[in-house]
């Protein structure tokens, strides 16, 4: 059956597709807003723009810097969220939910009306729980984290930006007003500027759309990190957790994304985003001007090409 | 490429993973409420069950009274949809969103926040809002769902239930309330008196689960129904309705149903959920008890028994 | 004790205070916006202003239209209140807060929160409450409000513009919307479009300056009608009322009007603002243009001018 | 004019008053919840009472342990603003709002949705922006507050509680997350740790009910302080102050409170509640039950037996 498959699917030539999508995008590089209320992230040029393809039986493709790191931000969101479940398992659904939250990611409206009980773990409130959980359990979370994608990704100087997380740790007001909720809820068990300074860190972390293809592919991979050969999770939690990525994975624009790219995916306001086609590939791109729902703009269109040109989503 | 499919996949024989499914679900038969808001609903048994399967290629499996037909109730809301973006196409998504609500199906807060832009046409307010475009391009905009209806199923006697109809008329306050408010923001064309009874008597369509399944066939079939040969819609149309079925079929608990089922799926009132797999086929289920958030509990348990033991999602 | 008020303060000459007023609010004029939400409102001319003043010892002042009728529209929600309270007593407060709501008068959204209970019989949806109270003790409900106001203004000619109701019955969505919201929450007896109508009738009262301060006389003279003499309501209960008129009666601008005039009273879309001292005096004002509050622009400011400028005010 | 008005009333003998209101409360005493979210406010004994009466004419009343201090935790709210108001004058209202919330008095929805401008100077998030404009002017700004409190009670052993400032300082999640969040919007100029640890040394104050009436008679005498004969503020200054008092004073029982009461007042969770009674007498009452809203049960009982007992209100 794979033999089959792979004659038809998985040996399509992505190159001249990414080709294609880099020519066509060109004129919304600078359409976007890079993220500036985290200043280091301001500094990034807005021009900038990479993507590459990792599937499952071994291939690889890329265009523009698929090299260069970019902060990801809140795309570690999805790695402690792989760890957390390792942690708590399904106990971590009575301290965070997993439905979309149909308001922006800072959003503390929903926060009080639920009585501090975070939508998701895709959103703000939903990862400083998922952060708690993590730092109740490890004595060294933040690396975790870290050592998780560096495994994952092959790369073993992926590392924070201690300059962004900093710059963070400075002005992140709104995610400290959440942190200090959340605990009012007694929704967090650690010090709130504890989980506030493990979260910043996570979302410090640097990668290319290679290494963040390669960290996730065991996603479209029932489970199975391709370079090590380890399994991460059980087939049943990878399609829990694609599942969570289509539903709540884009902030406030899920069914947009859902609509136009058709893929389970995060984004970052660094401009990444990732997404996985199950049984089939990882996609990664990154463009760091965002639309006004803090997605890559340039990226969102071209996951739309991507999916539009190969045939290939889930729907 | 699909003779290929074909062999593989859908060979699968899904009768005895049917009946396996209405063995494990006979306990919650009784666990859900009925639909006590509509008078009519109410007098259903509470311990009904069916379920059916349809494959793309022509195959059909059922267990339980699948030929008994129930009230659609929002079900309908799918087929409103196809025949308002056969007329508006993206025109549409200018009145009503593509997002989930993150609300209950009936709430109106949102649409306050929103001057009078319903969330998708998924909730009660977005159906009413893609009532209205059908109502203002057919004279015959009532008997046109129907007889799409009678046409996908080829059942030529599916009809309205009036008693239903007439119930929801004399009861449906809220959805009173919620035509006057779209009206107020200036987001229906049509008297919202009128609107409303269209949409009621959509909603009191009485189906079988061997209609809906069929009905439903072409979203899993690249647009094509089965029965007819009519291409119904293009592929791209049809990407773009399972993923707002995915990601805001199942009102509240969009999260929780993608997470179990994985699958794109509308449910109702009745105790119905109708879902499709992209290229597979279509499955529907109907048990009259509702969860907390209106989707039918022993259905949706049904659903997730399906998809796990098939392994049969899109995730 | 009369005596020697009198002496002191009912001795203050307002007339030449009203037209210092009338010289200095001209400029504002023309600065407010009508309503334009419903039709017959908004033919009338934005210049128009009048004021009136009558104490407690039988003194009268006015500049000038102040024999002119307007339409009174929510002031009428203080004379249906006093109907209600004399029918369901403390029991009203069952059916309807007494909070100020902080939102705009016509909100929907506090309502869903709150079950359907309003906040206060002076937004719209507590009058709507209020209305359905006296629809369900009276036959005559439409014409008992209107009879009141002949009574207590002495003007036997005082009567609906029936053009303005049947406006509003054509034009009123949010009202018909709030009116089947609250039905659908159990807080209405009557069918909402019988609620609506004796509703619409009752804001459609056209009343001068003069016969409204007349009318409302009883509020700053401890009950008594002072035209008839007739005890109207209980000294217990006129504080009650003058408590939510300053907590409740002018929509979300009750912090600003009480801060700037410091008199409880009640607006009026219609551009009419009626206001009292208690143990003094009753002052109506009318000006058409609306501040961004749906209060009357150049009135409020000539009750502010009126209470700074004659130093009396409740605080 | 002062003698004829302090012949007829400023004569009333309120002891028998207080003394027959002091009886009439004695079943509720039990029946409030004290304050546990501040762990030392928990350890005051629920069954204390007292209350104190002081007239602009010099003559004082009391019941109950009226010289015992208690925590007047947000009785300090209209202390600070005075002082913000003398600072910043109307400029102030560019940064708070004068409305009643509708809302609990540590809600952070309405923050959200009006980009970080509190309703009203009465509510935390108010109260930090006014202790936030106090810090920029004034180097002393957290014994400002202490050495106006003993300035106008004469009691210059006023001081902070430091057990309560630290307890709240390690429980305050709430408050932290308000203040950071009003900070994200830029409504905060200095360090919300700064902010916060002057907000908490001013709820923390300890004061007896007489020192509390002697403090705030200026605003039932034209803005003169007693004891001092200075001039606090213009006597504009106090009407705009007492009506803020009467609309926002109370957290979201304000209707209520003016409606029973019908007195413009300010409650603290410590149980204390402040009220004026403009041109005749300040009148305060201990009580450390509260009730759903967060004032003193008792307290309020005992206000409402005063205006009605006295027939003294403004209304």
């Amino acid at each position: 059956m794979v033999a089959v498959k792979a004659r038809r699917r998985l040996g399509m030539d992505y190159q001249p597709i990414l080709e294609q999508i880099h020519a066509e995008i060109r004129p919304l590089l600078d359409q976007g807003r890079v993220a500036d209320y985290i200043p280091e992230l301001a500094r990034v040029p807005g021009d900038k723009f990479s993507m590459a393809v990792r599937t499952v039986d071994g291939r690889s493709f890329a265009v523009g810097a698929a090299d260069e790191r970019f902060s990801i931000q809140s795309i570690s969101k999805l790695f402690t969220l792989v760890i957390a479940l390792q942690i708590a398992g399904d106990e971590l659904w009575t301290r965070v939910g997993r439905e979309p939250s149909g308001n922006p990611f800072n959003s503390l409206v929903q926060l009080e009306h639920e009585n501090g009980k975070p939508r998701n773990p895709f959103i703000n409130a939903g990862a400083l729980v998922v952060t708690d959980v993590i730092l109740s359990a490890l004595d060294n979370a933040i690396e975790t984290v870290r050592d998780l994608l560096r495994g994952l990704s092959g790369s073993a100087d992926v590392d924070f930006d201690l300059g962004v997380a900093r710059s963070e740790q400075e002005t992140g007001h709104r995610n400290k007003a959440m942190a200090h909720f959340i605990k009012s809820f007694g929704n967090l068990k650690n010090d709130p500027d504890r989980v506030l300074h493990a979260y910043f860190h996570h979302c410090s972390l640097a990668m290319s759309c290679r290494e963040l293809c390669e960290a996730a592919l065991f996603l479209a991979n029932d489970g199975f990190a391709p370079l090590s050969g380890d399994r991460i999770m059980t087939p049943k939690l990878v399609k829990y957790i694609n599942s969570l990525l289509l539903t709540c994975g884009t902030y406030d624009a899920v069914g947009d994304f859902a609509y136009r790219v058709g893929l389970p995916g995060k984004s970052g306001v660094g401009g990444g985003i990732l997404a996985v086609m199950p049984k089939r590939f990882a996609v990664c791109v990154w463009s760091p001007g965002l639309d006004d729902s803090g997605n890559s703009l340039a990226g969102t269109r071209a996951l739309e090409l991507f999916t539009t040109l190969t045939g290939e989503s889930v729907f």
